[in-house]
């Protein structure tokens, strides 16, 4: 049961010879979450082999064209490979007008699938997907436009039942529902069976919160508390931080600060300026405050590992 | 002096994880001439070092996807850099009413440099760039929508003085210009000194065909004889002969035809389909035909050496 990001571009605006703009793909159990879509993302999913045909969502921060300018590269590819299911957008209203305009210019036939916007606010936070595995919300962002960033949690997992209680008490299978629910088991021979004999502590819920492009927000760590992953931008270091202020950016000690505030299990940066020609300086100013922080590269990929969640913390 | 191409992209519309969308530099003495933005293009200048500021004239064939796509965030990064100076776009009139409607989406504010678009045509060649030491003509194609080609040819140049006859017969400098176009001198000892002996004939104008999108048609013939690289479409090989023609491509075999037909000096193929994952069979096909052939490849760069032209041939 995969929870994991793939880092498809790491830059910010101007990219670099080796850093793509804007692009993560999060694996959330087999679904493929796309979030930002900046120029090359086509490129970058075919270079780390993912499958065209599992991106149906496609998750946008904001508009300024570093996280969109894929967008019409990657739905013409999709239209050419024959996608006929529906393409789902979540995204600043804006969107849905901009396609509006450029598709007679952009595609030169009708898309053989139905591109579906979902609005996005960015005012509150709002729940914006959720199917069986997992929920999908928005985080009021603090960017020059209006900016949301996303919080993907996996849904509460129910008990795990052991394979060798079933055998062993004969566990009928009409009431394994109600055990994985937490019931206890009276056997045929009116023996209480107590749960936790019977079952093993559920997965722990898996989260990560994408933070991009923002200013440093106290405001937003309600949202992001206790995430196991907190992706956030640092697009500079302390050196440059009057220049983070005023174009609404962040810098990698801000970034770690956050971090720390929020209690999270580790920290991605990413978002780089393109005057930086190593992040190293970025990446260990974030460690100093927040140690668990990595800088985010093309390519690499963030698992957080399952793990059960302790009896008496369910 | 330099005449070379590189080249940025050599994938058809559905890129491939090391095929870019088309893309190509040519520099002829120092100018950069940006032929067709396929996404990435900004990425891929930067792969390949070339300084953004050299970048002032792009040279567009057509208005499908894999020819634009990268020109939004070029144009975005250029303005991010501080570009001042005019960007001169050569392209289907229809790119200029795009540009017009994505502009209040897709940049945040008024560009700090003017776009000036100059028009091309598809039904007959054109003039459209020239200066004292280059002519780019348009070269009209067989696509779906309208498509030109673009031939770059060098201006020509004068006869070179040689240095040592200067000082031999003492020659004033108010003379060199007339002997420089073929004049012969007369010493003060009224000796008549044939040009031939001062002078070392003028170097061969070189010159570049680029013909993509394009089906196969010999009416370009005209328009690209004997020039020393031809740049020509091959999405397909002959097994896909059928679609090559449905959808106005041509084949290995057809480039390497027309290449034969029109004597020139070496063929480049690219603008390969996806299904091609290594274009080895592509190439042997063209070769069969005309063995002059070259795959196009990213990051390749095909120089045309400086030849003299021969005395008589003038």
């Amino acid at each position: 049961m995969s929870f994991s990001l793939t880092v498809l571009g790491s830059s910010s605006a101007v990219p670099t010879s080796g850093r793509f703009p804007a692009a993560h793909v999060l694996n959330v159990h087999e679904r493929y979450f796309l979030i930002d879509c900046g120029e090359g993302t086509q490129i970058q999913l075919r270079r780390y082999r993912f499958r065209f045909g599992k991106i149906n969502h496609i998750f946008i921060t904001h508009l300024h064209g570093d996280h969109i300018f894929g967008l019409f590269g990657l739905i013409s590819t999709l239209s050419l490979l024959g996608k006929t299911t529906d393409l789902h957008i979540y995204a600043n209203p804006k969107l849905e007008k901009i396609m509006e305009v450029v598709q007679p210019y952009f595609f030169e036939h009708p898309l053989p699938f139905k591109i579906v916007f979902h609005p996005t606010g960015s005012s509150k936070q709002q729940t914006i997907f959720e199917d069986e595995m997992v929920i999908v919300k928005t985080i009021p962002l603090k960017h020059r436009i209006p900016t949301t960033g996303f919080l993907f949690r996996e849904k509460k997992r129910p008990l795990n039942i052991k394979k060798e209680a079933i055998e062993f008490y004969d566990i009928p299978v009409r009431k394994i529902q109600s055990i994985k629910s937490g019931s206890d088991f009276t056997t045929a021979e009116r023996k209480i069976i107590p749960n936790h004999k019977l079952t093993l502590p559920p997965w722990k819920q898996r989260s990560l919160a994408y933070c991009s492009d923002t200013a440093y927000s106290e405001r937003i760590i309600k949202y992001i508390e206790n995430v196991d992953i907190l992706y956030h931008e640092a697009t500079y270091g302390s050196d440059m931080k009057e220049r983070a202020h005023e174009t609404f950016h962040s810098t990698a000690g801000e970034a770690a600060m956050l971090a720390k505030k929020a209690n999270v299990e580790k920290l991605i940066i990413g978002h780089f300026s393109a005057r930086y020609k190593s992040v190293a300086p970025l990446l260990e100013e974030a460690r100093e405050i927040f140690p668990e922080t990595f800088a985010a590269e093309e390519g690499e990929i963030h698992s957080v590992v399952q793990k059960r969640i302790k009896r008496g913390d369910q």
